[in-house]
């Protein structure tokens, strides 16, 4: 009986496509993809969607890109056109939003009625532009934010946000998801995934700034980076817990201030950023994170927690 | 037999002193301690060392502080030299170098030939002065950092840094651990303890800032801060390997750009700026960030790792 069940649909359900079957789960129904823009992030989604056993087509302005691609069974397209009408969902993956419309507009006829993602890095607004310009032409749009460098595109662990249409993100969410297992959809407003990207990397690159600006500051007396970061790991969980509590209270609106407060934690930061200037070092960072705080002290903040720095930031000098 | 063997040494290994056991670990010798200032920090440390089953003394420039520590076995000193007295080892935990200066400097020949711990918050170069000082006495120093709150002190996880006297601090570094299990000393240069310490908290607020500035930034969108602590926290792990990887650049003085390259990622840094700016948000942190980047691209880093940035921060605008 078992037997039987297998093999009756098993003919249908081969596999005819030459693509490599998925590393990581079962491949879904594979959905014929098109990936247009093939810098490094591009050619990292179209292996991603090779990977999962998807009909990957592909397309670059520029020729001589995606060799290793074709190898593994994509389909080069000879125009952009081509490269659409090959596809049920478009990817389009290119430097800024200008050149992701450059490359858009003419084909906007081929679009109707595909469903175009577009993971160009660029602002909410520009992704609320092209979703006005995608409606006028009946294209179902997702704009999508790739929070992961290329070696980690297609891992279980890869995080990518999408907003806009949420019945083309749920039509098609086995073929996203084939990007990265964490993909998240995260509202209709297709500026949605620029906002999550930007908040986050907001968070990064101004905490790598701070990274960096501490070894400096260690290495002025001698301290080696590599004596301080095994301290900075540990120490770390202490960042987890407050990105938790910081959350709660700023969408409270109330920074009770408990252990510490703001006034004292001010002036420690005075004290780095003294240090850090008697060393001649660059203190731009702290000198702002200084300001914001000491903004939201003159505020009436002084008692509050840290998270009471939102009010400093919310109120710039004028 | 297991009955006789527990009743036979009992009655000299009896606790003959008042003290409560330790929470964490078998009480170490006994050594009496002095506690000098009793705000929220040097009364967690008394405590602490109460709780490790230590003699402590205490004082307060100010009366009517200590009455809880008084009631869980600790002396009340009736002068700061009777405190100094009473105790082989004096932890100083007063507001700053200024304040542990004016009460240590008519003690001096009480301190000498005792083992003092200043523990108070400032730079590596009042350390170095106070060590001076010390040495002019014949009091054994060591200076030290608290890197946790005082709810925190006297766990297994706490940390805190010596720097100074080594033989003093393997001579009590029982006592001492009995503040925090995580008690590392970094090295002979009294500096040392307040140069980790301002390193590590250089890195802690400003990555503080920049979280505070990330949910900001998504409020204005109109998501909140509890939408987006999720995906920071799982994806928080990346920058714990960070913390590593630039070390391992920083010490090299190489930063090889790999995945992206320094150039691509002050792009990033400026989508962030703008969009913030365009929110009426204050920018000056992400400002700093971005200059910083900027300079170190100026300087030729552009196709090296974000790490490059340390170019930036040793190179301040002139």
């Amino acid at each position: 009986m078992p037997d039987e069940t297998n093999s009756a649909p098993s003919t249908p359900a081969a596999p005819s496509t030459p693509a490599a079957p998925s590393k990581f789960s079962a491949a879904p129904t594979p959905t014929p993809v098109t990936v247009l823009g093939l810098g490094a992030m591009g050619q990292a989604l179209a292996g991603a969607f090779l990977a999962a056993g998807h009909p990957t087509t592909i397309w670059n302005r520029s020729a001589g890109k995606g060799d290793d691609l074709v190898a593994r069974g994509a389909t080069r397209a000879a125009s952009a056109a081509d490269a659409v009408r090959a596809g049920e969902v478009v990817v389009v993956c290119v430097v800024d939003y200008d050149a992701s419309q450059a490359v858009l507009e003419p084909l906007a006829a081929d679009l109707s009625g595909r469903v175009l993602v577009n993971v160009t890095s660029d602002s909410p607004e520009r992704a609320r532009e092209a979703a006005k310009w995608a409606a006028g032409h009946g294209i179902a749009y997702l704009d999508g934010a790739v929070m992961i460098p290329t070696v980690m595109v297609g891992t279980p662990e890869a995080l990518l946000f999408y907003s806009g249409d949420e019945a083309a993100y749920k039509k098609h969410e086995a073929l996203l998801r084939s990007l990265g297992g964490q993909s998240a959809y995260v509202g209709a407003d297709h500026g949605l995934a620029a906002v999550y990207d930007l908040s986050m990397l907001d968070f990064f690159w101004t905490s790598m700034a701070g990274l960096v600006h501490g070894y400096a500051l260690a290495a002025k007396d001698g301290v080696p980076a590599s004596a301080l970061a095994p301290f900075l790991q540990s120490h770390f969980s202490l960042i987890a817990l407050l990105i938790g509590e910081t959350a709660t209270e700023v969408d409270a609106g109330a920074y009770p201030g408990e252990q510490a407060n703001l006034a004292v934690e001010l002036e420690g930061v005075e004290h780095i950023l003294h240090a850090a200037e008697r060393r001649g070092l660059d203190v731009s960072v702290l000198r702002g994170v200084r300001d914001v705080a000491k903004r939201a002290v003159d505020l009436g903040h002084g008692g509050d927690s840290w998270t009471a720095t939102v009010e400093g930031v919310r109120n710039p000098r004028a």
